[in-house]
């Protein structure tokens, strides 16, 4: 039987729906016919590649320095899903599934609800995301713990698994949605794919497949499950439906590697095939970056974190005032002006000069420093509708003036600020604090981490959960972190 | 603050990476900017036109035609999905989830286990689809009743729904699906995207919306939800992933449904809007195919079912073969030889001389002619390896004969059989049985179900579930359908 040019089949517009409708079903059994017509040579065989890779690396290949970041990933993602847990687009999803979940089997990070592992998946992973305070891997822009670390927390709490499992299950998940990231990365996100559901799916499976132990040919129909589930467009962004994406991408992870486990096929070329992931989602493809070098460097060692709950556009900024008020000793009254030299983009994008709300108040370069030298911090509360109708706060708001340098890079800002009693303080921000180059310690991590479990979590149990995250690797039982993150009351 | 040029910035190449990754969080909360750039006419409001239309379409502007077809639609999906229940596709999706499953909310035709609704629908979803038998919008290729009747059957053991409101959602459901299908086809299925299940999360979350009793706003955030959960891509064709494409849209659906009840909220510009699921999946999109007359006909009526359990591309022949067989009263010994004048696809795609197993039978017009003499019938057991194998059918394949003849058109065959007494008969098929100009009667639905049946409920179940199938629009629980459905004992 010759190959079939489907593509022309299917290209050739008129008549071309009957013709279709009646070679579809008989289509639909011939094996795959990969790029036989193009003349460009083959693809690797991503798939099957990466599959095994996931399946098979050895824990012990894994630098300390990766695994001290992986580290860090866990524990920013536990702080992060403690901070969202009371938002409306968790508290929400658990009233809409909770009717449809099976047995307690898994805790929800600040709150008091267990569902199955499934559906806790699901809500973990929107709580971690929704208030935009999760991890970034800059090249590509995924926030990688949210779809990885929420399959693997709710399994872990289904069957005990311990740290150094999970975290060798964390760092390979993170590896295969950052590479495919790599691969597909800006073409895919300009088509319009938030691209932490859409290459979240995969790391998510690749995490709990390795946790199953599934073998390299049912990790390989993994991927292809997941390949057929991916999550996220860019459309929703402003809605409840973007937390959704990580905990979704999460959620069909899990599921994906379940079905394999049970034997359940996928195609084996999902991901590089002819009708495959690649093709229907992006217009850019570099297999390369998927395939070459597993295990020679780690895409978890480059990952950031926020320490500042707002877009990082305007963290220099913040960085600059927090660090003056400190060195300073800054109170508002003392402030006479503050002149911003920034980036073109923060103006166009957080440019806003009379914010009304909290959320309005996120895209106000004016307030956010000004609410950093109020309070000085700039995490959730700084973005309360409280905060940003402060009569104290939209003083100082006024007294800041903000202008575009060309010379100032994305990561950098020129603060200069005038005190009442005549003297200048000055202060140019080469990398912002969370940039890689700058990146936050472990102490303004923790600092971060208290301040989103305030008011969900009592001290003490935040304290005793950070600490289980700084040693998951030696836990027997990941589990503990998820009940020992979880509400005892209702919130 | 003026609009920003957002598909400029990602498409600038060198250095995107470092100002996307800047501006991400910021512009994740900007609102959409629709088509504001592109100096075309903004595309009507699609989600919001569609949804209000979902939401409060009246059942009484249904024709009686057009709740005819509904019915059948919903008879020859019930019939698949028995006929699916044990192949190892719902087999092992049962197995791998069952341990997550909710309360036994609902049935599984054909099997013994209950599950949540949400499981329910994916279980069902994957056996209605597995044996390829299911239904087919010939212009899209769409299989409407999967995602749509999947969701909706185990919504209504959730929760009863008196059959006028089940049927109005399923039609409703359908219609959905179908316009949507109408809008990006073929270049959406050219891409890669398997649109059963890509379109068919519409078709349920309008469904189960409707149940719910969703309002115009909440429908349109279902929508929103459901356009960033699409499923599918034809590489699966020929493994198990195939199937549970419509097994998930129709979870994702009932998902989409039940968070927007909650008033989990979406972009309400999803499908159209920038970075929507237009832009996403498709290169073409003519909205109007969704938005203009609404109500005045319904794709439900331009449904079709399969009468024979292989690609439609060898229908013509199987029809002629049991046309004649029936007519002539004849026996396999009696025919020297049977020649045929096919459309040149047959051979493409169904050309194999010499099948071994029952799937590869599939991809023999020889073979299945051969069959459908030997037994009268073309359903699943004519593609079974017993029958491929059978000496009987073998002997008889060696004397079919296929020629390629261009002025024959897909759903036609010219049958020409010369019998051991010198006797020849003579068959033209203008359309083969179950095409839309020659469709499948009531009582060939009836058979081909029974036949569907058969081994997996006793025949009188079987008879008291077609009888429910058929009164379906006036039963007070259609919950009573699923049940109807189920085995009694394990299978």
């Amino acid at each position: 039987m010759p190959p079939i040019d489907r593509r022309r089949l299917l290209r050739t517009s008129a008549g071309v729906a009957a013709a279709v409708a009646v070679a579809d079903t008989a289509i639909a059994q011939t094996p795959p016919i990969t790029h036989s017509l193009t003349g460009k040579a083959p693809p690797p065989e991503v798939t099957r590649i990466l599959a095994h890779y996931a399946a098979t690396a050895k824990v012990d290949a894994i630098p300390d320095a990766v695994r001290k970041e992986a580290t860090r990933t866990l524990f920013n993602w536990v702080g992060s899903a403690v901070g969202g847990s009371r938002q409306d687009a968790p508290s929400h999803a658990v009233a809409a599934l909770g009717p449809f979940s099976g047995p307690p089997q898994a805790s929800l990070f600040g709150r008091h609800e267990r569902l199955d592992a499934l559906h806790a998946a699901l809500v973990n992973g929107i709580s971690s995301h929704v208030l935009d305070f999760d991890d970034t891997h800059l090249r590509t822009i995924i926030h990688p713990a949210g779809p990885v670390a929420s399959a693997l927390m709710a399994f872990a709490e289904y069957r005990p698994v311990p740290g150094v499992d999970f975290m060798t299950a964390l760092v390979l998940g993170i590896e295969v949605e950052c590479r495919m990231g790599n691969a597909v990365f800006p073409e895919h996100y300009a088509m319009g794919w938030h691209i932490t559901g859409s290459t979240g799916v995969f790391g998510a499976t690749a995490a709990v497949g390795r946790v199953l132990g599934l073998t390299s040919e049912q990790m390989t129909w993994a991927l292809g499950v997941a390949a057929s589930q991916p999550v996220g467009l860019k459309v929703q962004f402003g809605s409840m439906t973007k937390s959704f994406h990580p905990g979704r991408a999460a959620q069909n992870g899990m599921l994906s590697a379940l079905l394999a486990q049970q034997g359940f096929t996928a195609s084996e070329v999902a991901i590089e095939g002819f009708d495959g992931w690649g093709q229907a989602l992006s217009t850019r493809h570099d297999w390369h970056e998927v395939t070459d070098g597993l295990g020679a460097h780690y895409e978890v060692a480059l990952n950031t974190y926020k320490p500042f709950a707002c877009g990082i556009v305007i963290h220099p900024a913040l960085d600059a005032a927090i660090q003056l008020r400190t060195s300073g000793n800054l109170k508002p009254e003392m402030i006479k002006t503050v002149a911003l030299k920034v980036h073109p983009l923060v103006l166009t994008l957080t440019g806003k000069t009379e914010p009304k709300s909290g959320l309005e108040g996120k895209f106000s370069v004016y307030h956010a420093v000004a609410a950093a030298f109020v309070t000085g911090r700039a995490g959730e509360q700084a973005f309360s509708d409280a905060t940003v109708q402060d009569p104290v706060v939209v003083a100082l708001r006024k007294k800041v003036t903000a202008t575009v340098d060309p010379a100032i890079k994305p990561d950098q800002v020129d603060m200069l600020i005038t005190l009442e009693d005549g003297r200048t303080l000055h202060l140019f921000i080469e990398h912002a604090v969370g940039s890689q180059k700058q990146p936050m310690t472990d102490a303004q991590l923790e600092d971060k981490f208290a301040g989103l479990a305030e008011g969900i979590l009592p001290a003490d149990q935040t304290r005793k959960l950070m600490d289980l995250c700084w040693a998951v690797w030696s836990l027997d039982d990941v589990g503990a972190i998820g009940r020992a993150g979880a509400s005892i009351k209702a919130g």
